[in-house]
């Protein structure tokens, strides 16, 4: 990206400049410490391992309301009395952050960029305006689209779903609304298209009728991947998994159960997972877990950076600092060859007391640091020490004749029973977690 | 089953004669109030429905130790100082019980007849034994087998798992084991065949493989398969999820996990799910919701009844007596047609402190009582209340010319974008969830 | 309260009359089939035993926004121009549904009644005005108020808590604000004053001095209570115990933890426990060991019902339903001599798609129902079943002649050894636990 | 401690030696990175800040047995036929252990020093005998007991109970093996007693008399007081609070909960909290927020070091790793003053399949070193960063005149109303959290 800082009329952020790598040893709070985006581990840059990505809604479009109250944060570019100048403040306020914290890609809802207007006509209008203000942007700053989506939760019309809902009049329009959602995607040279669940789920299972919903979400996934794909695009549809809230059950409850609706309804080959470390938590799994299973599955598309609170039971959408789970994060990341397609987006918010402006960077840079910090470690680890050694001497005996054989489909069970039959005093052999965890704090 | 009482050699539970439905007046705790099981609900008899079985580990071998402390339960069929006689002598009073409650079906694991041995040679031994003197005993009380299954998760051989495990020689010795149980169980004209994950999943990520370790999972199941249906059996095979403990993560999550895996591992034609209360809400899911998920795939095939406990967050195998839970579970029941292939098994355990013999009466009867009256609802709510309708009508718009189209796959994006584009106005259709709940609670 | 409809220049729920007990073999939707309000039980009617009250806040204020989107309720009270017509019509249509349900009490929080204005003046302006409203209101449908609160967590001045906030202007705010509130309740003739933390609490400890931030709430609890004295309130002062949300760590985190900050900062005298369902389920306990708790301390003042997802960790603030939940809670009720002042009010919200008018009703009955079948099954269970003697029987040692000077303090710990010196084989005695949970489903 | 290794009659740690400090440049597996204990850290040395203990029944007796399968480690040290000759042999291998790692400090129930006998008789005679073995290996290797305690609540006997049992029986037995232990304590310079609840507590409210339990409670707590400072023991009494596991609800929830109790029964000048990581995350509370709140009261004894599976709902008392956690931890022990009269013992094991006794060498290890880690970190934080300062200036406000007289108990409601009614316009002040949380990783 360009090196240099894109403002609009005004400057927002103004006081701040571009965000430098400084190193470890600056006290300098608006340095990066750890995110050198020329450093090259494990082969590439930082920058382009991670493909940061700012995420609209949180960073410019959230004032911090909350069930218990409105928000606390008056943006400054929130004022004007007109939605398409809001949208352009919004935006130059943006690209003013993106340009300034130093992130190659941003990513959006298609009401973050402008709000939605009172029809359809309206709404693509203005998705019309705005898109074009930001093909210039995003020339201007050298900032690419990481992935478009569409919001189909917050509009009433929704409270029962989008594409799951018990009324095809709204699926019908959710439909419209992804169509646009996916020109200005395809508009902007988005890399993706994310598809997260929304209202996609349900209240009450006495209500509903999971299995037509399910089977209207899959038609209509099938309908938008074509579409998409009729209009050129090449890139990703990703799903991004999360268990409960708003609903009380999300279809998309997490990587497996994804990738089983995936497979059932015939989409692996176009859909990959957008994973979230507090989706991930929510669902009682670590986010390192949920980048295996959909590592297996070649699925391993993209992720939303944040962290939840272990204590608390919803989505806190936090930013990303506990250094040994970014470590373990990051050693499925370099192990199984990173991201496909995607980025590290950050759908993660400063707390609602949290109202300087200036928290928006300190967030920032946080978890970017901490992410760098996190792979270089991992790198680390996988090529000093010996983890990868002792994890692979587990399974030595998988390079046995019969391990292979066994691997191989060439056993029956009576052949299995057989080589069985021979073992009965087979030595315990010690998982040595604690050994492995002691690497881990080594290295950090 | 058979009216009478088995005995062996002598009454373990003297004074406690053949449980006798008494109806929901009586006082007497050793009667049932709801379960008559020659009632005929929704065309089939209690009995038919539910196919109740006593599970042989919990109710005849569990004498209650926990992380803190040894058993307190001292079971008089486990006194004798061989494991022959006390295996016959623990048969015994299993059949007592079973005639005595009224069970038509039983269930087991290999090591829950008769103490494991030495070596695999012996255990096959004892094995032959004990499955000898339950023919005899099936036959006598006219009690059929459930479903059999090997413990693989109990000898410090597992530790790292059995099929899963690091080390194949544990592999080949857990496939000389199932070869084993499947022998027994086809011995025994068992029904089916259950694979609970035991130690099948992982304490730390961080040594571990996961890929490997499932694809020699699926290995490992295709092999019993096949071994079984070369045999003859022509039952169900069925896979429990449980989503932690004992490890970390427990490969087979949840309902959606194992399905995917099936799909993903081409076993879904031969395998069903076994689904437990207690592992659905350990999984964040409401048994109901497992119940309907199982059953989109046409593989609801087995139940543990059980509960957990709503504020703590282990398995917890308590007897079953929520109301409601057991109404919507049954509502589910009987919308998808019951069962395939299985029933139900106590998967649950008295109290610790529970240290009477006759608790083991109360805990049962207090189970298939609340069975009983929760179908009994559930059958007088789609029978008589407008429930069906009510859920029904959410889903009418699909029924239009439109709605069919889409459903059945003649929609592109374009057409439902056009049908969307009129609608800027759709009225909110209330999903009337409080009327809904009021319903079941009208009808307990 | 008077039979009457009491209604202002329109009706809001047209179509629906006053709520009638019909019976459980009544199939009207729109009826009590248990809530007989002049039904005797153990003592007193029901309505003197439940003392209802209706939630101004969530039943004619909540329009069901949440995290991932706005209201979806379009009040036809809130449509005026003006905040004191939409406050009198709020009023309105309040009182006609306080009328038509039969609740004999109401509570709020100071911004229920109207909205807040710019400043302290105008907003006790209104406070002025709408209390007068209210007056007339009362007196006409025979309401009372059940107690009054001021919300200090909405408004953005109290992010980082009120009584608790770094920010001592903030604090002395909110004394202004109290105090308005309680010349409010006064006023109406509140029978009792609540305390909710609100943001009361902290979300990163980082950041926090929670010991000075104790003092100051306790500090700023006992002024309250002085001036509400000196203006001659009579009346309890509640605080509602809730473990976290929307801060990290609430303060009131549950019934001990309130409890032992009353005791150290010599509050007791004046204050007792104001429990909610759902919050005592997010801080791990049923809601009757939080009612125990409270007893004990004799400081079982009020009751939120609700009830929360067994599943989602989060307020839901559903309405009741479950019977066995609501039974246990009826038996502690009845055992500890119902509650210390206060009543019980329906802090629960129709979910955010149940958009009807009718369905507030329908949700309120349910709740009112739930509750009248528990409260009468606790009693025949207290009355006619052996419970009561089972459970004094595991105690009943303590009436020995030893056991009495244990309980009177009259034995040493060598006393008491030399008792258990001789005391090498006490024989197990069962919980019967399973045999208590079947008493409590023999009588729902 | 002696700098010496403390053999018994054979090594049974054979191949591995006083575990040295080497630096964080080691990779020495056997060596410390950070656990000097001479280093001097905010005035005292790393030795003096910790004294760490050797938890005697996780790393001697536990052989890793699960509700899932019984022990997988067979521990060199109960071979011997005979319970005196096991007890030796253990305690030898404890010393060399202990004397290995260098911990000055171990820690017991007394039953694992030597199993329990069939009598109260015998089990006496057996911790005297093996009481005065410990007093010849404590002297020889230096090391202290940090606190003694007794197990009730493995034994059957204390299924429902110890002080809290129903069977005032029970409750006197309990007595007189508190007596014994606090005996052995005191015999063997134990600088502090432990009770930790075990299974105080409830399985079902159903059949329990919170009340008179808790009565009983703090009855026998009071007994055990007087007897224990009657032998002339001037040590602390600590109580650990726990919230659930192995009862439903444990009475010594948490924290505040035990504080409030000690106040009511008037327990809180002899007895103080010990803490352990894991219970406090089960319940629900950062273990920084607990020591926090023991602070607070000037309770802050001792603690458990150890942690808990963020994802899994039981006690898995892991060894302590998670930087972050314990880095917070240490900032709120430097800024109170460290424990009260206790230490820090590593009430942790290693898993279930880390079956060499290299393991155990490995997880303490790592413990000490994440622990000496952390405080290090701590005191740089307190010392250079801006952290104090910018929370210091949170509270900024209470240094103002207003300010002072609120904390002074000299404003009336009407004063502090008066003041704030002025303040219509109240700045945010931004809670920063952000920036807090870059601090504590950029000095990590």
């Amino acid at each position: 990206m360009s090196k240099q800082i894109i403002l609009g009329d005004k400057e927002y952020f103004s006081g701040i400049g571009k965000i430098a790598f400084e190193g470890k040893e600056s006290d300098n709070p608006f340095a990066f410490k750890y995110y050198d985006e020329n450093r090259v581990v494990a082969g590439k840059t930082l920058k382009e391992h991670f493909r940061f990505a700012i995420a609209y809604w949180h960073t410019f479009c959230g004032t911090g309301g909350d069930p218990f109250g409105p928000g606390t944060k008056d943006f400054p570019w929130s004022t004007a009395g007109d939605a398409y100048q809001r949208a352009k403040d919004k935006m130059d306020a943006g690209f003013e952050f993106i340009s300034k914290i130093g992130a190659p890609f941003y990513c959006f809802h298609d009401f973050d960029l402008i709000e939605e207007g009172d029809t359809l006509a309206e709404s693509a209008k203005r998705l019309d305006f705005i898109t074009d203000y930001a093909k210039e942007k995003q020339a201007a700053a050298g900032t690419k689209l990481l992935w478009g989506t569409a919001n189909l939760f917050s509009n009433p019309r929704y409270m029962n779903g989008a594409a799951t809902n018990p009324n095809f009049e709204v699926v019908a329009y959710a439909g419209a609304q992804v169509k646009n959602a996916l020109d200005a995607t395809i508009k902007l040279g988005g890399e993706n298209y994310v598809f997260w669940g929304g209202r996609e789920g349900y209240m009450s299972l006495l209500n509903t009728n999971v299995k037509s919903e399910l089977d209207h979400l899959a038609q209509f996934l099938h309908m938008a991947k074509d579409y998409a794909r009729s209009q050129g695009f090449k890139g990703n549809f990703f799903i991004e998994p999360k268990p409960m809230e708003p609903t009380k059950h999300q279809y998309d409850f997490d990587a497996a159960t994804v990738l089983g609706f995936l497979r059932e309804y015939d989409l692996l080959a176009d859909f990959k997972l957008n994973l979230e470390v507090n989706h991930a938590t929510l669902a009682q799994h670590t986010m390192q877990h949920e980048m295996q299973i959909a590592a297996n599955a070649g699925a391993l598309g993209s992720m939303d950076a944040n962290r939840g609170d272990y204590q608390n039971g919803w989505d806190t959408d936090q930013f990303p600092t506990n250094l040994n789970e970014l470590t373990e994060m990051m050693l499925v990341f370099l192990e199984v060859g990173g991201l496909q397609g995607g980025g590290i987006n950050f759908d993660a918010k400063t707390r609602r007391n949290s109202t300087d402006l200036a928290d928006i960077f300190h967030a920032h840079i946080g978890g970017m640091d901490a992410f760098a910090r996190a792979l270089i470690t991992a790198d680390a680890i996988l090529t000093q020490s010996d983890y990868s050694r002792l994890k692979a001497e587990r399974y030595a005996s998988f390079g046995t004749a019969d391990g292979k054989a066994f691997e191989g489909g060439k056993l029956k069970l009576t052949d299995l029973a057989k080589i069985g039959a021979g073992m009965d005093n087979i030595p315990l052999q010690s998982g040595k977690q604690e050994l492995f965890e002691n690497i881990i704090n080594q290295y950090i």
